[in-house]
């Protein structure tokens, strides 16, 4: 039986919210329990569940905390989840918390795989073309990062690319101003040397961040504070195509029917850009299994989540990695 | 009579296509005239205008140079066009070409304004709010800056955005991964303390990448390496959008009939898009106005940043820089 830790009380949501998700992915699979970590009294869709044991937190991490006061709050509802993991009663944990939290928390209490020097957050996003997704890091785990960092980085996005999709040599690429070899940050430069001669990675040189959804890439690296960058930048132009779409069609009853002739296209649109199904971001090089989900995740996002720890777990993916990253 | 340098030879499309744009605003503006650097062969359509000097340049810069290479071709048409400005013979220059080229040959052979430290790529973005424009800073001139430097553009920017805006005292902010004063690159944070205390600049504080084109910010400073991410990032789901609403109006008959019912709708967005209008970007902080424009710019295109450098040079914009940066 695969036991999951989630912390129930990090969503903008609520824990009301978070239990139907809970609770859904329960009955649709078998083998899979929970310990739910935060207000009893808000999580009554779960209190008969025979696979889910609720744990009462009497403290909730703030969406903006310092490491110290994170670490302070041992009876927070995202301490304990993270406990869990240290002391092995679950093989990973779902949060929706505090991101500050949650890496503190991650690398104090959990720590890094030995060989890790640095974890980083992955996330898929969507690309062109339909079906086929990225994955990026680092998301922000980090600000800076070492040329030896974005190497650790490389190799673990491309063995989660593999676990996740199933092909055997994935692409790699450097996020840069531009394609060519002498292009980038000195870091990410020393990093391009080293990439290049390391022949356990399929590195394809840089990419430009236009050029980096264009669907031909597998997995692409940065440093924490660029890679957060893209990715705010990348959500905040797609919530804007988003609204101006949905008011172009709302206009009058004319482009409302105009809307029904074609939404089936804007279906597949937001099928594409809906980031609910990517499951969050993995913080990749931890020694557990360790998601964050978004900060407003409502019940189906948090399946999502669930589902892609409940992956991680059960393929061992955390085993695969360490196997990899261990000194020979 | 204001005098515009333009190299004609660094557009994908070539001076043939360039030589439209030239001609066009020639037509519509009456006080102005270009010194146009190139093949004359290939501007046949500007050769028996009277305000236009075609000069014969022999070499062209490659989209990818190095400084010393792009400083060896003296008879190139950027270069030319450079010079131009350095020995003010033009008021101001436009050119399609090598970004590089162009930041080495703007900041050698023109250089920047006394007392600016470093110049910076700034260009306007659209907003979620119609007609409603942010300018954002360092776009790519620099990787790293340092927190003084940081000042410097906030400074350049809120100049630029009062000239171009009639805005008097302009919203400034430093983009970073979160809005509470401690986040970010230490020279963001450094640069935060700076700003915050100098009361000729209207700084608001930090701004995520994803709230940046949200309508409510006028200008945007942040280092370059950043900064670049931001602009392709951006860039890059846009055209992914573009891509994907294309393909879903052009599906089947019915769909055809959908996007007539709603093209007014959509032909606002593609205005709000239509990254054509907004000039290209000014460097600013060199000493005379210098306007980098698309690399696959049209003649359309390059109109735009044509009517840019007019403006910048009519009112005196260049002057105005000095006048605040004067070391008092």
């Amino acid at each position: 039986m695969i036991k999951i830790a989630v912390d129930m009380m990090g969503s903008d949501n609520g824990p009301e919210e978070l239990s139907k998700g809970v609770a859904s992915y329960l009955e649709n699979n078998q083998d899979v329990s929970f310990v739910c970590f935060g207000d009893p009294d808000r999580m009554s869709l779960l209190k008969d569940s025979p696979r889910v044991e609720i744990v009462k937190t009497t403290q909730v991490v703030p969406m903006e905390t310092s490491p110290l006061s994170f670490l302070r709050m041992k009876d927070s509802s995202m301490y304990k989840a993270l406990e869990a993991v240290k002391d092995n009663k679950c093989q990973g944990l779902v949060t929706a918390g505090s991101t500050g939290g949650f890496i503190t928390g991650a690398t104090m209490l959990i720590k890094n795989i030995p060989g890790v020097n640095r974890a980083g957050f992955c996330s898929y996003f969507p690309s062109k073309v339909k079906g086929k997704q990225v994955a990026i890091l680092d998301l922000g785990a980090s600000n800076v990062n070492t040329p030896e960092e974005l190497v650790g980085f490389a190799k673990l996005g491309s063995l989660y690319y593999k676990e996740n999709m199933g092909k055997k040599n994935p692409s790699i690429y450097l996020l840069s101003n531009g394609t060519e070899e002498g292009k980038g940050l000195d870091e990410c430069k020393k990093a391009y040397q080293i990439l290049k001669e390391d022949k356990s990675i399929n590195f394809m040189g840089n990419t430009e961040a236009r050029d980096a959804l264009d669907g031909t890439k597998d997995v692409i690296v940065s440093p924490g504070y660029p890679g957060n960058i893209f990715l705010k930048a990348s959500e905040g132009m797609a919530l804007t195509f988003s609204t101006l779409i949905k008011s172009a069609f709302k206009r009058n009853i004319m482009t409302k029917i105009g809307y029904l002739l074609c939404r089936r296209g804007f279906k597949d649109i937001h099928d594409i850009f809906d980031y609910k199904r990517t499951g969050g971001a993995m913080l990749l090089g931890i020694n557990g299994v360790a998601v964050k989900t978004h900060g407003n995740s409502t019940g189906e996002f948090l399946y999502y989540s669930l589902d892609l720890a409940y992956r991680m777990v059960k393929n061992d993916f955390v085993g695969k990695i360490k196997k990899d990253f261990e000194v020979k």
